[in-house]
């Protein structure tokens, strides 16, 4: 075995060219990375994804298509796209959130004698989890 | 041309069994649907990972991959990803405005005498965009 071939390449059990299309994105200690996106993908369409990018943007292009497939290999039904509707979800929250506590403070400006405690009941109150942009960082 | 035909078995040119696999998710009158997701993944993945879920989540998935396609079709860099990290910096934004207002709110309750003003600055400011979300819905 060549130690100098890269994880696609001995993944497909092939000689890995001087100008191989993955060797730059996929090298030989994580060969992990390469079988996600194989199971998903298949080689030869992330190859050519690949190739139609200049190069100075593949390493981004490799990336994100490798955590797509982890999502999907995760979460074969939804895959990246379950992350998608959770963080809408969040934004969603967190704007309602907000816009309860804006009205609260006009309504406040608005009656300066209303009791405080109504403007206080949505501070130190974080209902908001950051889970789902964890999972993703 | 079998005008029956599924939009999977047309575009692979080829017979539609009555257990096609794609059929009942690519209908012949949006070959578009089956035309993205086979530049992408290619039909042997496709099919791969519908044959391995239950029948009543194959529409969800083949929603799913189609969005995903669609994406890195418009964005073969960052597909799908480039959305996720705009959406997730969404939330950073709305929650950072919140907090802004939050922390503002208790000032305003330990000093009751502050300037009204001060409180009233972050409201009627909308400065979140519902731009990501809607392109996803």
């Amino acid at each position: 075995m060549n130690p100098s071939r890269c994880a696609a390449c001995r993944y497909l059990r092939r000689r890995c060219p001087p100008d191989c299309i993955f060797s730059p994105y996929f090298p030989p200690n994580n060969p992990q990375r390469f079988a996600s996106i194989h199971r998903i993908y298949g080689a030869s369409n992330v190859a050519k994804l690949l190739q139609r990018l200049p190069s100075h943007l593949r390493t981004q292009a490799a990336d994100s298509l490798y955590l797509e497939a982890q999502y999907r290999i995760e979460d074969p039904v939804y895959g990246c796209v379950g992350l998608i509707s959770l963080l809408q979800q969040q934004i969603h929250d967190v704007e309602r959130q907000l816009a309860m506590t804006q009205a609260e403070i006009a309504s406040r400006a608005r009656h300066p004698q209303a009791v405080e405690g109504n403007l206080l009941n949505n501070v130190g109150n974080p209902s908001f989890s950051n889970q789902a942009s964890s999972w993703f960082m």
